[in-house]
């Protein structure tokens, strides 16, 4: 019989943030695959799993996803990646292929879970904590509360970006915001909402920040801006 | 010393989707909080988490959270609610308060949190999956890939504002969409996206559905619409 392949979020970092179900699937099934850039490359996801879970070496594959800027060879190499893991299910292996966070949210798994579909394999995507749910959580407020929308911006290419969601939701995350932050600033500043911005910035590494917005001070790569209505 | 109070989502139903810290802090924590709209109702977010903690009846402690229209009377039943929780800090307890999903979108916990960080109360937001996240994952979807952006709008109150986020977001999540799927879909056909969305609903109830949107079908409350750029 032909095995099974779970996509699991393990969450924003800590491994007290995986779920039950991403602890038990790791620990039952036969490969704990780990997508990475190139071959051994350290995973971060894999580190959080470690954290909460214990995998025997064996266990794990590494699968490659590079990420060049040649899009052929991307899509190259996400369906060779799917026929790796193909040819696992074929031998009737399980497997737990992890992704940082939530397995819907910008994850690398995706990638495979279509094309597996596709074949007819059989897949399940498991959820995990977002890292932006984790972040709000970190800093002691709600993303939302009431009736009210949110918008999220996963990594800030233009101002323009902010001003139009602004129009059309109160609430608004900006994930890998750091060198931008003086510019969203200026713009809150603009609509008087500069008191209503927190910061979220290398949490558990060098530097970390959680609290409101400083226009003046450096942000490393892994920042968050959340944005309210209300404070 | 004063008590520690904890707001742990417990996911969106699945007791498996509970974390190991939710779980974790549910079984040492001396007092389970258990916000309900009156006495004696039944509580999704303690079922939820009954299923993967035991919990003895001794230390689940309902907290009232009315839903009357007058503002004035609902403010005023959040202020006692906050100090009937302080009362217990005081007095040493440590309690965990929960809440659906993640605790940082839409839940009560959060008016109890604000109120307790300004007495300056010892308090901790502890994430747990948010209810679209899952539902995405019940549907084998992402909710967005590479570098898209989402928008989330908690509860329709007229087609324009699906119309302003589209023209915003390609990826859209639409919670209680239940009565307006056929005025969504409409505008979809508009922009022929129509075969661009899918519909999660009444998950684990009488009437599940989960599958692409079918305009002339009746949804219920419980309907999810995630709208996607590419499918």
């Amino acid at each position: 019989m032909k095995g099974k392949l779970y996509g699991i979020g393990v969450g924003p970092g800590d491994p007290e943030l995986l779920t039950l179900k991403a602890k038990r699937l790791i620990e039952e099934c036969d490969i704990v695959a780990v997508p990475v850039k190139k071959e051994g490359e350290d995973s971060v996801a894999l580190n959080i799993a470690k954290g909460a879970v214990d995998i025997p070496e064996g266990k794990i594959r590494e699968i490659v996803f590079t990420m060049v800027k040649d899009k052929a060879k991307r899509e190259a190499c996400r369906q060779a990646a799917a026929e790796e893991i193909m040819e696992l299910l074929d031998e009737g292996k399980s497997i737990a292929m992890l992704a940082l966070g939530d397995i819907g949210i910008y994850s690398t798994y995706a990638y495979v879970h279509k094309r597996l579909l596709k074949a007819g394999y059989d897949v399940e995507m498991v959820s995990g904590i977002p890292s932006f749910c984790a972040g709000a959580s970190k800093a002691g407020i709600s993303i939302v509360e009431g009736n009210e929308g949110f918008g999220v911006i996963p990594s800030l290419k233009g101002i323009d970006q902010v001003e139009k969601t602004l129009g059309v939701f109160d609430n608004l995350v900006i994930m890998k915001v750091g060198s931008h932050v003086k510019e969203v600033y200026d713009l809150l500043v603009e609509r008087g909402m500069e008191n209503n911005a927190i910061i979220i910035s290398n949490v558990g590494m060098e530097g970390e920040y959680v609290g409101p917005l400083i226009p003046d001070r450096a942000y490393g790569y892994f920042t968050t801006m959340i944005i309210k209505s209300e404070m």
